[in-house]
């Protein structure tokens, strides 16, 4: 199954916008052979594509306001013609695929859900993160979309992930965990352990128990669902520890002329780990559960970050995955009223 | 300032309880010139005593139950004369500085609040973590004594936090934040953004504002404040991922020949700064607002990080931290009235 509409990247998010974002978008088509088109000022942007000789390849569609990276959720209601905005609106028309943007993750949120809504049956988009693990990726849901939410919630995130998990990953009935401060069921605040009691109950998903924070990393389950504020924090802390390590490290490794050597012997397999454990290399954070893929790149993204992030949307799409969870929600409700 | 009084050490609970309880209690006596005293079953105890040659230096204290490393909260009601009950009791009658305990977290705080009781004005004891930043360690609290909590409670842990920076650390004036997911005050659940208010308008805090994941190792923040739930699950994500970080390092620098003759070069500075992010070798966790000085070391304790926990005991008791934590908590309720 393929897509031939195009990817409606926001240029004018994210802390490299425009220049990175357009250079994203450039290699999305010449090295991935993708379709894109940029979303933001027209002037700015006819500019950037020429330092790239690309004025011909990438279309623009107009929008003469763009959110600030600091700006939230009430940002989004007062900007109808943000870049953000006006590339959701490309895709509830059916003129774009799915939307990339590397802005404020809570202005992205907030405009997704005002401009394409949710799915029928889905009680709160939430954002899946793909933690690197090995063989496969574990999916973190809700990774910031959703700081307070009820238990109902994390049965419906746990859904969503297990879609995901098994489009994007080729997973066969994806191992959920619900992450919590220890594995009895017992552990953890009122809002897990009535979540626990839910997800047992749960027809259709796979749940192996609770999950810890060092869970994360070890491939123990293939879907972990949380609360977005938890969830933020877990991955801002893994993220922040992963570097830390590696910054130390190098430290370690340079303080000496022999350990120097050493280093500039390991460096390449270094850099490949590190690749494949930085955020942007992966993709970015997926917002589901609503009438349209948005795929969230890092603020930080760079060229690379952007290309990779109009890949995964592409493939998302590509595999239906909008229906795909509405399909999964539909039957849910259908066995939860049997049951 | 000194304290004569032995630390009681839960001989029974942890992992390796109570081979390496007994070892680390024996290293604490030898290699730190400290007082202690062991809490268990006298002829196991005696027995494993007796492989280093110690019955005479180490006296135990007679108590035939112990909390298994699973059971909670509850089977402490049920266990007045289990090895962590008894050790606190020797802190209340005033025959023991300060109690050091590898087993259940849950029951170690459970057990603490009901032997030794909260300190009066403390709304609820809380765990406190050194994570080991440079120059100073980030101090964060509460790292998993209460999953459940109120805004008022989150100022509460600051001011605990804080005095254990003073004291413990030497960190005058500790600047604190709060764990949440932005940088701006309206940034978080309703729980964070009500604590956002009260930390601002309380005397006697260094608040600097909001922290994210990432900042638990960055130094940017004496003290982290956050309710349990949180704060357990990123305490485990960051040693999760360090633990990761490092693994699938040296799998990619023992991968081939000439990587793995880089690695021998490095392994001394590698294994230094291992060690310094080893939960374990920083003492573990104290559990602040109570009448007494409990330290919880790790479950997974060898001796040495009983040892180190046994260290941390006796120079909290010897500075008299119980003392100095009830001044500040009378002097913020003092402020408090007034203002």
């Amino acid at each position: 199954m393929s897509d031939s509409r195009p990817i409606a990247i926001d240029a004018m998010g994210g802390d490299h916008a425009p220049h990175e974002i357009v250079a994203g978008a450039v290699h999305a088509v010449r090295e991935r052979g993708l379709s894109v088109v940029l979303v933001g000022s027209p002037r700015v942007l006819y500019e950037a594509l020429a330092d790239h000789d690309a004025t011909k390849e990438v279309p623009i569609v107009r929008a003469e306001e763009a959110l600030a990276m600091d700006e939230g959720a009430l940002a989004s209601l007062r900007r109808p013609r943000s870049s953000i905005a006006v590339a959701c609106h490309l895709v509830r028309r059916g003129d774009a695929a799915a939307v990339v943007s590397a802005g404020s993750t809570a202005g992205i949120v907030a405009t997704g859900r005002l401009r394409l809504k949710g799915q029928q049956g889905v009680l709160r988009p939430a954002i899946a993160v793909p933690i690197p693990t090995l063989p496969n990726p574990t999916v973190l849901i809700d990774a910031g979309a959703n700081a307070e939410v009820k238990p109902e919630m994390l049965v419906q995130f746990a859904h969503l992930g297990t879609a995901y998990a098994e489009l994007a990953y080729g997973i066969e009935t994806p191992r959920v965990g619900l992450l919590t401060i220890g594995s009895e069921a017992e552990k953890g605040n009122k809002l897990v352990k009535r979540a626990h009691e839910l997800l047992q109950a749960s027809p259709g998903l796979r749940f192996e128990g609770n999950v810890e924070g060092h869970d994360l990393l070890t491939g123990k389950v293939d879907v972990i669902t949380t609360d977005g504020f938890t969830g933020n924090v877990a991955l801002k802390t893994m993220e922040g520890a992963v570097r830390y390590a590696f910054t130390e490290l190098r430290a370690a490794v340079t303080d000496s002329r022999l350990a120097r050597l050493g280093a500039a012997m390991q460096r390449s397999r270094i850099r490949e780990l590190r690749r494949r454990l930085d955020p942007e290399a992966y993709g970015g954070a997926v917002l589901l559960g609503l009438n349209g893929t948005v795929v969230i790149a890092h603020g930080s993204s760079r060229a690379d970050g952007i290309s990779a992030a109009c890949k995964l949307a592409a493939d998302l799409s590509s595999v239906g995955i909008v229906s795909r969870i509405g399909d999964k929600i539909a039957t849910t409700h259908r066995s939860h009223r049997l049951w």
